[in-house]
């Protein structure tokens, strides 16, 4: 989970590298009667079989009499986030959040000078803090996320995001979200999909800001939760959040999470590594059409390339799946003109 | 909880009293201007406090530029099922619904001849079954709710509720739903509202019929849970129902449960107990416009009157706070001209 160098490109070279894609994309347009760009709601996507796939799938639930038909009621998309709406590279952003918090709330915990993984963690000695796994990571997270009123935790939320910076590309982190998976989202849902966030994070860290960065309002956000505990403080109600796991959205969580919070299969899934795979192999098997599509991370130069020995955002069993099962696999060097939305 | 004497109306009696209501109705509305029986969207509302409250909350919340004004985003409004919804009375329907499973199920459990609950409700003794309180409830739910996929028991509930009848008034259960609260929430999500049943009974019971029933779909409702387990058989996955508690819906659950399911807090909420008090609670506590409803049950002859000492649905802290907080207080006997769909 140590940062990678990663350099990223600059104004001069995004911009030669867009026209090169533009006049490309238009000589193709040509070729392959691709839509024209006036009417494609995918623009930030090449013209390739994972594009293909998708308006093929789009077409066939919603065309009234067809075989593949499906009513807008159970149109439900789930999609994971990390590496799947935004990046996770070097780490996870809510592990950033984490840190922050530490560090903000350090003053308050003397005792964290010597005690892990807290004390590595302010020494900026992240490795060490987690060397204990995602165990560690959870810890952290409890330390970081309770003991404040659902209220509180989500202006604290918002207060970081607000001013956070990535540390790699030193953008915000809302920045950080892929154009063609904005592109997706508003496709799915101008065809009347309810789209829904699936992750193995927070709920309440992603539920401030997913409305207004993936247009997914915080009631179709399904993730990781602590306990809450309802009191009255000075004769008004407060939900306060106690630093007790209460459910991990991940891996075999992910078909529960979303069994729980919908009591829908969803008929397409989006994930990008194999904290994805069951909530994929759980849409699947569901009767009827269905789309299944990873995001694999082969983008050295303009995001990062990463997969089967990632220890963020492994992709490893899943990925052979995939082939196995004709999934859609998304090469984002190859089927993603644009990465992030600035770059438009 | 023992069954109580009730006669239902017969036909005739139906009939003519209905007639006696549309006089009675026209009249009112001659005398009080009341809304053209072709424009009211709560026509099974007679004219007065309760309809008066609702109606203002909602032109309040949906006046554009107005001091109480609500996005629609924001409009959501959670509803109690339980006595609020339906009828409760002479019993849950989904005790009803685990008393059949445990006759349908006994051939296959012999020990359940020598072991209670089981042995007094195969014995028709109810009352004695259940004098452990909502514990004994719980566990005549877990051995009845558990073990089969969530497809399965999907079915089971769809099929019971096609053919299970009302002990007293031999209708089916999903007709002994309130007809004023239909109206309510067709004209709640006229104007933008997100409707959601928060009810101490199971997601899982309600969400196959809640659609049909209540326009409300499976994805809006929140209710209490067991543990799911995800797993392979035959090469295709399932969710396992596990006889093990995992979410109790009720009390000061029901604005957790609201909270992690929506992370928004309703602007108004509908209830008829105790056990929706913190629901309520929790609703009025928000800034801005709220609407806080209790539907009293004081129809004895139409439907039931009970309260503060009933066994089922009790409502007594709820009802005195109602009062000293001037929340909507729905009498049934009062302010219902009509009470089930049928009588329409």
């Amino acid at each position: 989970m140590s940062p990678r160098p990663h350099a990223p490109p600059s104004v001069a070279s995004v911009a030669g590298w867009t026209l090169t894609i533009l006049l490309f994309a238009s000589f193709v347009g040509v070729q392959r009667s691709a839509p024209s760009p006036a009417t494609d709601p995918l623009p930030a996507w090449y013209e390739g079989d994972s594009k293909r796939a998708i308006v093929a799938f789009v077409q066939k639930v919603t065309q009234p009499g067809g075989e593949g038909f499906v009513p807008a009621a159970e149109r439900i998309a789930v999609f994971d986030n990390d590496g799947t709406l935004w990046a996770e590279q070097p780490m996870y952003t809510q592990l950033a959040f984490a840190l922050d918090r530490v560090k903000a709330l350090a003053p308050l915990h003397p005792e964290w000078k010597s005690q892990e993984p807290f004390a590595s963690l302010l020494k900026g000695d992240v490795k060490t803090a987690l060397a204990g796994g995602e165990r560690g990571l959870f810890e952290i997270v409890m330390a970081t996320h309770a003991g404040v009123t659902s209220e509180e935790f989500d202006r604290i939320v918002k207060e970081w995001l607000a001013s956070a910076k990535h540390p790699v590309t030193k953008r915000p982190y809302t920045e950080m979200v892929y154009q063609p998976m904005l592109e997706l989202l508003a496709y799915l849902r101008a065809h009347d999909f309810k789209t829904y966030v699936v992750s193995g994070g927070g709920a309440d860290f992603m539920r401030p800001w997913t409305e207004a960065v993936y247009g997914i309002p915080p009631e179709q956000v399904i993730g990781s939760t602590i306990k809450l505990k309802f009191e009255q403080r000075d004769g008004r109600p407060v939900l306060v959040r106690l630093p007790e796991a209460e459910f991990v959205d991940d891996k075999a969580g992910k078909p529960i999470g979303i069994q729980r919070h919908t009591g829908r299969r969803p008929i397409a899934a989006f994930g990008n590594s194999d904290g994805d795979l069951e909530m994929l192999q759980w849409t699947a098997a569901g009767a009827g059409s269905r789309l299944c599509l990873l995001v694999h991370h082969t983008d050295a130069t303009r995001e990062w390339a990463y997969d089967r020995t990632s220890s963020v955002g492994r992709l490893d069993q899943a990925l052979d799946e995939a082939k196995a099962r004709a999934w859609t696999v998304v090469s984002m060097r190859e089927d993603w003109k644009t990465i992030y939305p600035t770059e438009k």
